[in-house]
C-alpha cells in the first residue's frame, strides 16, 4: 500500500465533520503555540494566554476581532506567523469545506456541470486536490500582484523599503485573505483619502469573499478562446451569488450614506463620502478593514451594518455569516409564499425545495445564535450597550472583525463565546449543523396529516 | 329578496381581507369618534387628536399600549366606551378572522372534524354564525363571572361599590379581552401582593389568549357525558397551540426568574417570586398588565420580554404576535431540517408541508418587520436605547402593551408607526400578507432544476 492511498483510507475513515473539527483543533493548538513563542512577541510584551488564544482565532477564521493591538504586541516574526495563519485559514477551511460539499456528493452544481472534473471517470478525491490546487493557484497569482503593487507604492506611506514592503504583504493577505487584521495600528485609516489603495484594498477582499468556485468559473471562462465564450455557461450558483453579493454592496453603501447623510456625512466631498460608504459596504461582506472608526456612525447605522455583517459573503469563501445564497432563497422563499407561487425561477432555473428548506432552517438557526449570543453577553458584559453587543456578535458570526471598540474589555467568559462564534460563522452552519446529523431513516409508514392554524 | 340574503351578497362579494379591511376601518373611525366626545373626556382635560386615534387603535387591537393616563384623561363614560371598544376588537376581530379561515376553505382542522358545524349540509356562512355565537356567549360568561368576582372583592379596595364594580368591570374586560388597558393609573401594581386577585386575572387573560376554537372544544368536551368523554378527540391544532402556550408561560417564567435571580428578584419570598415571575410570563402571551414596573428588570430581561412578546398568543384569540403555533411549527421546521429527517410527527399526527413553510416564511417576515421598524426607530428616537425600542415594537407587535416608558414620548410619525404595528399584529402576518397575494397560477411548463450551494 503507497503511502498516498494509506492517506486516503484515514482520510475516508473520518466523517467530513470529525476532518473538519480535526483540522480546526489542530489549526488552533498549532497556532497558539506559534504566537505564544517568545520570539513572536516584541520585547518586554507579555501577551495573557485568552489574548493569545484569542487572537488565533481569529485568524484561523480570518475574523479580524483582536483583544490586543497587534502592531505592540508582536515582533515582526509574530506578524508573518499572524499572515500564515490568516493564509492558512483562508485556504484549508475553505479546501476542506469544499472536500466536504464533495463528500456529500451530488450537491454541487459546478460539479455535476463537469467544469473542474472533465472527466468524469476521475475519482472525487483527485477532484478535490485538482480543485484546491486550482485555488491555492488563483489566490497565490493574486496575492502576488497585490503584494508587488500595495509594497511598491506604500514606498511614499513608510521611512523603510522593508516596512513598505511587509505593510504590503501583511495588508494583501489580510485583505485577500479577509482576515481584517492590521499592522497600522488603525486598520486602514491611514489610507483615508488614498482612494488607490482603498481601490486595492476592495479588489482584495471582493477576491477572497466572493466565493471561488466563482473565481475558478470565471477563470475558465476568462482562458477559453473568444469564439468560445458564449458557449460557457455560468453555474446557476455563480449568477447567485454574485449577484447577491455586488446588490449587497451597493444597498449596503447606500444605506450607509443615507442613515448618516446629516451626521458622519454632512460636508464631506461627493467622492470622500462614495469611497467612505463604500469601502465599508464592502468590509462588511466579511473583510473587517475599515477606513473609520465605525463608532463615529449613527446607531442606526450601527445596527444595518449589523444586519449586513449576518449576511456575510459567499459559500465557500473567505468569509463568514449565513452567506448570500443562503440570503437570497431565504427571501425568495419568503416571497414566493405571499404571492401563493409554488415554483421558484431564477435565471430561468428552478430551485429545488431542498435547497430553499436548508436555506430558510440556516436563516432561522443563525437568527436564533445570534439572539442568545446576544441575550447571553448583555447579562455578563451590563457596561456595554445592546448595540455595541449586536455589533460584536454580528461580527464574529460573520467573520467581518468590525467592533464599536468592545473587544479588548471583554470578559474571558465572553471572550470564550465570541470565539465560538467566530468558528461557527466560519465553518457555515450548514457545516456545524452536520454535528447533529442523524443517518436518514426511511419512514415505513406514514401517520395521518392534519391541519394546523397558524398565525 | 330577503334581507338576510341581500347581506350575505354584499358579505361575498368583498374578498375576506377587503371585508377585515373594512370593518378595521370603520371600528377605528367610529372609536376615533367616540372617544373623541366631549362627554368622555374628564372637565378641562385637553386630549391631542393623535392620541386619541392611538388610544383607538391599541384598543380595537386590544394591545393597551398608550400614549395618555387613561383615568386622568377619561371620564367614566369615555371608560366604559374604551371596555366596549376593547371587546368589539377583541370579538370583532377574532370573528372575522374565523370567518377568513372558513371563507379560505378546508383549512381549519376543526372544520373538516365536524366539531363546530355538525351537520355537513349547513352553509358555511351559517356555519359560521354558529360559531360565532358560540365563541361571545363563552366570553360573556366567563366575563359575567370574572366581574361579579373582581368587583365584590374589589369592595375592600375602593372607597365606594360603584367604583369597586367599575374597577372589576374593567379589570375583567381588558383582562379576558387583552386589551391591557388599566384605570388604576398604575396597571395591577395595587394588587402585587394579593394573589387572588393576580390568579382571577392569569385566568383572565389566558381565556382571552389561548384560542376561541381551543375554548369551544373545551366547551364540548365539557358537555359531553363522562362515559362518552373518551370518545372525544381534540383537534391537533388544539394540543399544539396549547402545549405551546403553558410551555412559553413556563419557560417565561422560569426565564424571568432566573435572568433577575441576583437583581429584581434578590431578597423577595419565594412565593413573592413566583407570582411575579409567573404573571410577567403570562402577561407577554398577550395580556399587557403588570404587576411591577418592567423597567426595573435587567436589560437581558427585557430582551428575554422581547422574545416571548414577539412569539404572543394562540391563533383565533384575542392576542397578536406571530402566534403560539406558527412558533412552534417553525421550531420543528428547524429541528426536523437538522435532524435529517423528512417527515414532521407530532402527536402520531403528521404535518402538512405546506404548513410548515407557511409558518417559517411568517416568522421570517415578521422578524424583519420587527427589525425594520426597530431600525426606523432608533432613527426616529435618538434619545431611547435599542432595547426600549425593541421592547416598545415587540410589544406592539404581539399586541401585549408593555412599555418601558417610552410609549408617551414618542414623535407622532413614531406612533403612527407603532400604531401600524398593532394592527398588523392584531390581524396576523397570515392575514396582512393576504393582502398582496395573486392567484395561483398552475405553470404551464417547468424550468430546469438546478442545486444552489448554501452557507
Ligand atoms: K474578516
Ligand atoms: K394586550
Amino acid at each position: 500500500m503507497s503511502k498516498n492511498k494509506y492517506q486516503r483510507n484515514v482520510l475516508n475513515q473520518l466523517s467530513p465533520v470529525q476532518l473538519l473539527l480535526l483540522f480546526y483543533g489542530i489549526a488552533v493548538v498549532f497556532s497558539t503555540v506559534l504566537l505564544s513563542l517568545p520570539v513572536a512577541h516584541k520585547p518586554d510584551v507579555n501577551i495573557p494566554f485568552i489574548d493569545i488564544m484569542f487572537t488565533a482565532v481569529s485568524a484561523i477564521s480570518v475574523t479580524g476581532l483582536s483583544t490586543i493591538t497587534i502592531v505592540d504586541s508582536f515582533s515582526t516574526i509574530g506578524i508573518v506567523f499572524l499572515a500564515i495563519i490568516m493564509q492558512l485559514g483562508a485556504v484549508g477551511i475553505m479546501a476542506i469545506g469544499t472536500l466536504i460539499w464533495l463528500i456529500l456528493g451530488k450537491r454541487i452544481g459546478f460539479k455535476e456541470r463537469s467544469m473542474i472534473m472533465t472527466d468524469q471517470n476521475q475519482t472525487h478525491f483527485d477532484g478535490m486536490v485538482r480543485l484546491i490546487k486550482g485555488i491555492i493557484y488563483v489566490l497565490l497569482i493574486i496575492e502576488l500582484i497585490g503584494f508587488l503593487i500595495l509594497g511598491t507604492y506604500y514606498l511614499q506611506y513608510f521611512p523603510t523599503a522593508r516596512e513598505a514592503y511587509i505593510q504590503g504583504f501583511f495588508g494583501t493577505i489580510s485583505a485577500i485573505s479577509n482576515g481584517g487584521f492590521d499592522i497600522t495600528g488603525q486598520s486602514l485609516v491611514l489610507f483615508k483619502d488614498d482612494y488607490f489603495v482603498q481601490f486595492i484594498q476592495i479588489l482584495l477582499i471582493i477576491f477572497g469573499a466572493i466565493g471561488f468556485p466563482v473565481l475558478i468559473e470565471l477563470k475558465e471562462y476568462l482562458f477559453r478562446k473568444r469564439t468560445e465564450r458564449n458557449l460557457f455557461h455560468f453555474s446557476l450558483f455563480t449568477k447567485v451569488t454574485t449577484v447577491t453579493f455586488f446588490v449587497l454592496i451597493v444597498i449596503g453603501a447606500l444605506g450607509i450614506y443615507l442613515l448618516d447623510m446629516n451626521a458622519f456625512f454632512k460636508g464631506l466631498t461627493w467622492h470622500e463620502s462614495l469611497f467612505y460608504a463604500l469601502f465599508q459596504s464592502v468590509t462588511t461582506r466579511s473583510g473587517g478593514l475599515s477606513t473609520m472608526d465605525v463608532s463615529l456612525l449613527t446607531e442606526t447605522n450601527q445596527l444595518f451594518m449589523s444586519g449586513l455583517m449576518f449576511i456575510g459573503a459567499s459559500p465557500s469563501s473567505a468569509g463568514g455569516g449565513i452567506r448570500t445564497t443562503t440570503f437570497a432563497l431565504a427571501i425568495i422563499f419568503v416571497f414566493t409564499y405571499i404571492r401563493g407561487g409554488n415554483s421558484v425561477r431564477i435565471f430561468n432555473r428552478e430551485v429545488y425545495n431542498d435547497d430553499l428548506i436548508k436555506a430558510v432552517s440556516i436563516t432561522l438557526f443563525a437568527i436564533t445564535l445570534v439572539i442568545f449570543s446576544t441575550l447571553v453577553l448583555t447579562a455578563l458584559e451590563p457596561l456595554f450597550t445592546l448595540e455595541e453587543i449586536l455589533f460584536e456578535v454580528t461580527s464574529a458570526f460573520g467573520t467581518v472583525g468590525l467592533s464599536l471598540g468592545i473587544t479588548s474589555e471583554l470578559s474571558n467568559i465572553s471572550k470564550i463565546l465570541i470565539m465560538l462564534l467566530m468558528f461557527i460563522g466560519r465553518i457555515g452552519i450548514v457545516t456545524f449543523l452536520l454535528i447533529f446529523k442523524r443517518k436518514k431513516k426511511k419512514a415505513k409508514y406514514h401517520y395521518p396529516k392534519e391541519r394546523i392554524i397558524i398565525g
